[in-house]
């Protein structure tokens, strides 16, 4: 059963079964740029600071030298000063609640201690010393993913916060300065692309020491780089972030029009973000259809945005919200799930725990978005959420073995320890056992 | 200076200053061996399981089909009873102890909640469904292995645990079989290297559904099958696991017995491992390089054993433990470190924290390797400490944000949120936030 929908609306209602928005879901954004990335890395690694001079004019038209390759304070503090209070008190408001939920969490993060007869043994969380940030240029510098990541960053106990953006006429963009002077950020670079991740990961002395991990969102070149720096074991980074995505699981109680503007929110992300309805009501359903025209016609960049929702947006009315609408949500397992229920479906939907990077309850995905709910909104796209998370000040911290035997304990257990050695035929490794009961 | 030392010690001792021992370190393992493997994952993707019947024949001599793919209970359970009374001792030790450090990990692992007058937020932690274990064959199937990352599934409420390795005409390994019951492995089969990965993240329908998340060492191309599926971003994987490595920290009060005898253990592990010593006492570097030599001369695999020290093994001796030691250790940031010191500059020593995947205090990290600490053996090497831990309950939880304002809290927001998504010029995210306001 297939609705055509007002002609206006660029969103389709589709029975789930028909559907091909599942494979399309998962297809989306998959050109390779490998191959172009390659050749640009290994130039570094042979020309070291000469390739990224020549990098810099090519793609940033930008004249890099050791003194121009530094952002300067007094720039960074000119720059967050032409902010209208308005929008200082929304940077203020935002940074203070990413980072309470991230002190709490990385205070909930607390060493694990096991004593037995024979020793102890601890998990005890380290802060990472070094953290890279790249935040991209042109249209979309993104200052909320700086502010997301910075803070989860500081929460954690990050020492050294190393940033770098592509060079721009116009200066840094205000409210990334606004949020790296909140940050405290240590060391701060003109340099793009593939460019800025080869020097963070390798590192050049006198410029810059290498970084432990890369975070922060980028073009597909960037998301590119860091992949292949993320495989030569050099450096960690945060994620690979996929196009966005947006499921909505709704039953008739639910304001159309809010829904509406929520999937035009995230079709604004690019053309192939993915914003789902999923509902059980087909009066629901046309009325958002209804709805997502109407907003779409005030919006200046309306043309795009009906483009990515005819790409890979959609309707699915289902039978049962429960149990076919939480199917669904699994299969998706998207970045965004905002729920719009009855409480008792909604306590029911959660009682599944749907696979999600976040969940929002009755809650507008954009609030999330700018830091007003504390949450993080650098979430694992394209079904990584069924293995992965959020980014938080967990992943700023690395979990450190300590593990200590008595002598006695030592002497007790070497036999064992031999036995188990002598299972896999490592003879030394039962040596090195044994030897502590002679 | 150099010391030539006892003419039958594999072991160099060598300033730090003049070696090139660092950069060896860093250098181990890195063949590619991704040119071989691409072929054969994308030949699978085109002709499923036909593909995993040639691959099977080719590699393993191995008629494969719907029916043999599987390991039989009966066969597990027939290879587990042929173990003797200590070795079942040994394994259940080892096996408690490791689960008991796992479940406390899991269970410090708690939502995190935080609430303001416009709503809550959580942090909630989610068991990865579907996991799965692959256990290398031939000559080192690694039982110890399979029960380290099984535990701490299990620990963290995994609900499938699958498992894949190659087929061995004499059956399944006992020891192996034996942790396979303890797991409670809920699918078994029999598929070695390159075509495990593959089965594990693609599923074939009627057999095997796909996993969500695969761990477990493996051979070279089983490392690159790993890490070329992850790329992909359908599945999660442990990590990435380079040459074993042990760097031990040790002053005149160690005992030079013990070290030569670690150090041998870790040779042991492949032409690859890398086995240091970092000491302030001459005296304890001699002593280890003659007990190396004597200790070697008594194993079967002597001769390979000593290739490795040869290769990639070595001793320092600084002026400073506490200082040039710690530098050393914090360069290399080893997969295991060792301290054997004076309680005081022990106490030093863990006080500045240097990175290590698992430090052991004046333990054999044999002792460890076999779950005897309850420690985990999984862990990063190559430097990878700097931004990764050793494998946990942790890395079988997602965390999922919960996000809930009030109607009251998005009206209030609302403003907010829209001047946030202004500075970015994303219209309709503004569109969304403003709309609670109406």
């Amino acid at each position: 059963m297939y609705f055509t929908g007002p002609a206006k609306s660029p969103l389709s209602v589709v029975t789930y079964s028909d559907s091909k928005l599942v494979e399309k879901f998962l297809n989306r954004g998959s050109k390779s740029v490998a191959d172009a990335v390659r050749p640009i890395l290994e130039d570094m690694d042979v020309r070291g600071f000469d390739a990224l001079v020549d990098y810099s004019k090519k793609f940033d038209s930008f004249e890099l030298n050791t003194g121009s390759i530094r952002i300067a304070m007094d720039e960074i503090q000119r720059q967050a000063a032409t902010l209208k209070n308005e929008q200082k008190k929304a940077i203020e408001f935002a940074y203070n609640s990413t980072m309470e939920v991230q002190q709490e969490i990385a205070k909930s993060c607390q060493s694990v201690e096991v004593n037995s007869d024979f020793g102890c043994t601890k998990q005890v969380p380290v802060p990472i010393e070094r953290v890279g940030f790249y935040v991209p240029g042109g249209l979309a510098p993104l200052p909320s993913s700086l502010l997301m990541a910075g803070t989860s960053a500081r929460a954690a106990g990050v020492k050294d916060i190393v940033f770098c953006t592509p060079p721009r006429k116009e200066g840094i963009n205000p409210a990334t300065a606004y949020i790296m002077l909140k940050l405290k950020v240590n060391e701060a670079f003109w340099l793009g692309g593939v460019a800025a991740i080869w020097l963070m990961t390798n590192g050049i002395s006198s410029i810059c020491k290498p970084v432990d991990k890369i975070c922060g969102p980028g073009n597909a070149y960037v998301a590119e780089a860091k992949s292949q720096v993320a495989q030569t074991g050099k450096v960690g980074i945060d994620m690979i972030a996929g196009p966005s995505e947006v499921l909505v699981l709704a039953d008739d109680s639910a304001n159309p029009e809010f829904i509406a503007a929520d999937l035009l929110a995230q079709a604004e992300h690019g053309l192939d973000s993915s914003a789902v309805l999923v509902t059980d009501s087909e009066k629901l359903a046309l009325a958002v259809q209804t709805d997502v025209g109407s907003q779409l016609a005030k919006m200046k960049r309306g043309k795009e945005i009906a483009t990515s929702l005819e790409n890979c947006g959609g309707i699915f009315v289902v039978g049962d919200l429960l149990n076919d609408g939480v199917d669904i949500a699994n299969r998706f397992a998207a970045e965004h799930l905002e729920l719009f229920c009855k409480k008792e479906t909604e306590a029911a939907i959660l009682k599944k725990m749907p696979i999600a990077g976040a969940v929002f309850v009755r809650t507008g995905e954009a609030f999330a978005d700018y830091g007003m709910t504390g949450g993080n909104h650098i979430l694992p796209t394209k079904r990584t959420a069924r293995f992965s998370s959020g980014l938080s000040a967990r992943d700023f911290l690395v979990w450190q073995y300590i593990e200590e035997l008595t002598d006695d304990g030592q002497k007790k257990l070497a036999e064992m320890a031999g036995t188990f050695a002598d299972m896999e035929s490592l003879e030394a490794h039962a040596n090195a056992a044994r030897k502590r009961d002679r």
